[in-house]
């Protein structure tokens, strides 16, 4: 696809209603705080796009109205100056980059995926050497080959530097805590590389959502489509087996915060078969997974998150270009939270999830 | 059926299951309040069966393993000294019974779900005649034919004393924000009478849910899937439409307190075709829905629902016999709450959303 024709592509239209306009998306905050008092932050849920990959968008989001789509196409495309402009005016000092999904996740043609997973990563990596003070970067994997999708991630944990990889909801049906993926887990475990399990569409479109489009997406299907994807890999044992192993979650965990307990209550009684776990599940939810403020910027949502997941499993993030850095920003800056909880939740957590020890910052 | 097979039966495994032992279910709870500091409490998702509707339970919830049924079964049927016995030791001033689902919204014969359901309403009026400061009733209604279900609430509000209705998620598929579907909200604002939407399957198996049957009720499907009606509701312009319509939603609102910031902010940029609201999705949720603690018994999750939908739209619940009540009790009567807050859940936001006026209690 040329980009001319990119330019004129429905695609990016959801990007850029999300956005409002992106020449505002630079501003600072109302409530940016002085210099002085300056809140360095982690931002990990950063997307991005390149030309190659966005029909794999465009055929998993149809129907989208095309009459911004410049502008959001504009934001995800740009690695350089503008990103960096937004980062520095909000005081992000280090983006972790993954490109928007689903990218190669639908590729039917498996040998396809995982050679144009390695391209994305292999370009990211470029990316990142030019700024490796400011941007990381997440894996794309070609979860069609689990083996394969394996030594990908330890190439690029271990050779390009990657924090860890994102991968964006099930894959041909076939959710991670099937057993062909074990293989994965195991390696990600040794890895101790963090898997951000970012929202994806589901093969079926359920019932409930029937005549309401509305719903389908960010409103609502994302949530519980990946808050279950999540239960799934607790309730199958993938924690109990790799206890290394960390799963991501943005969208202030995909509703499964508010449940802990009733997870805990209702497990026991379930109808599970075989299933069993040595621990209740709101254990290896708290031990395995962390998640991200991405989306979701509420004083009352961020505390519960806090006292249910534990204060060090909560990470900020801004979900760029989809949603407003200033916005993301000002909210922790301001959040009714613990100065402690804050340096937590804004860099802290991410250094210690996604060991982060090189110099970061505008000014590293 | 007869009582007799009844008892044999699959049927109440989950109930009893739940349950636990009922035996202990009388118990008070460890941290029982003196006497002198006793908060009555109000509880609203409080289920009984009778004989003849048992197969449609059963029909829902197959694959049941019987062992433990008679236990479950002999807490649903009972109405008299055993249930009063659990409530007296854990201060349950005042149960709000309701039929355990789904009753007659899986009849395939309409004419025969209008005349059961009018038959079980005229079964617990008389019940609740019985012991009128402890008992009161929800309505069941044969949502089949909206103009019928819309008379059978008025008969069982003004004429029977209820103090509202319990529908188990959509009938044949349909949602409650259908339009055929108007002359039973129109009504239920006339009346003011609040509708408990209590989770139901749907009709459709979620791809999610594959293989993972631990997921299929109370652990997971059931939250998603009646969040999402409730979501249905609010963006289809019922309340818009009916402001004086209520629905309650159990389990500490089925994941919504968490994601009303969300809500607000990608409904503005969702693909809703010609769906427009008036105001944020929350101010609708805030305004029209109420929920229960039933199930959740967690501090963090209720500081949450309080914060979130509001000290006022937030109400007690057990969900027996589904839950234990000396559980439940002992929850609300410690929780970490204002004791304003503690009087307005236990009891003074069920007095004034479901208008219980007269004397209740032990002592009334």
């Amino acid at each position: 696809m040329q980009r001319r024709d990119l330019l004129k592509s429905a695609t990016f239209a959801v990007a850029a209603q999300a956005l409002g306009t992106i020449a505002t998306s630079a501003q600072p905050s109302a409530a940016q705080t002085p210099t002085s008092k300056r809140l360095g932050k982690i931002a990990l849920e950063e997307h991005f796009m390149v030309p190659e990959f966005v029909p794999y968008f465009e055929e998993t989001y149809p129907n989208i109205s095309p009459e911004i789509a410049k502008l959001g196409l504009a934001a995800l495309l740009d690695l350089g100056d503008h990103r960096i402009e937004v980062m520095d005016q909000n005081g992000v000092d280090y983006s972790v980059l993954s490109l928007s999904g689903p990218g190669v996740q639908i590729e039917k043609d498996t040998a396809v995926a995982v050679k144009r997973a390695k391209w994305v990563n292999d370009f990211l990596s470029k990316e990142i050497q030019k700024r490796p003070t400011r941007f990381g970067g997440l894996a794309h994997l070609a979860m069609q080959n689990p083996a394969e999708a394996a030594s990908e991630l330890e190439r690029c944990i271990r050779g390009l530097g990657f924090q860890g990889a994102m991968i964006n909801g099930q894959t041909n049906g076939e959710y991670l805590d099937l057993d062909k993926f074990s293989v994965f887990w195991e390696r990600a475990a040794a890895l101790e590389a963090p898997i951000y399990i970012h929202p994806g569409n589901p093969v079926d479109h359920p019932a409930m959502y029937a005549d309401h489009p509305e719903l389908w997406g960010p409103v609502c299907s994302w949530a519980f489509e990946t808050g279950t994807h999540a239960l799934r890999l607790v309730f199958a044992g993938v924690f109990e087996r790799y206890p290394k192993a960390r799963v991501i979650l943005g969208h202030m965990g995909e509703t499964l915060p508010l449940n802990l307990w009733r997870f805990d209550s209702r497990w026991p009684i379930s109808h599970r078969g075989s299933m069993t776990l040595a621990e209740p599940p709101s254990f290896y939810i708290k031990r395995n997974i962390a998640i991200t403020t991405s989306g979701v910027c509420s004083d009352i949502s961020l505390r519960c998150a806090l006292d249910s997941m534990g204060a060090e499993n909560v990470m900020f993030s801004i979900d760029y270009p989809f949603e407003k850095t200033p916005v993301a920003a000002a909210f922790i800056e301001n959040a009714r939270i613990t100065e402690t909880e804050r340096q937590q939740v804004a860099s802290g957590n991410a250094k210690r999830i996604l060991k982060i020890t090189r110099p970061i910052g505008p000014s590293a």
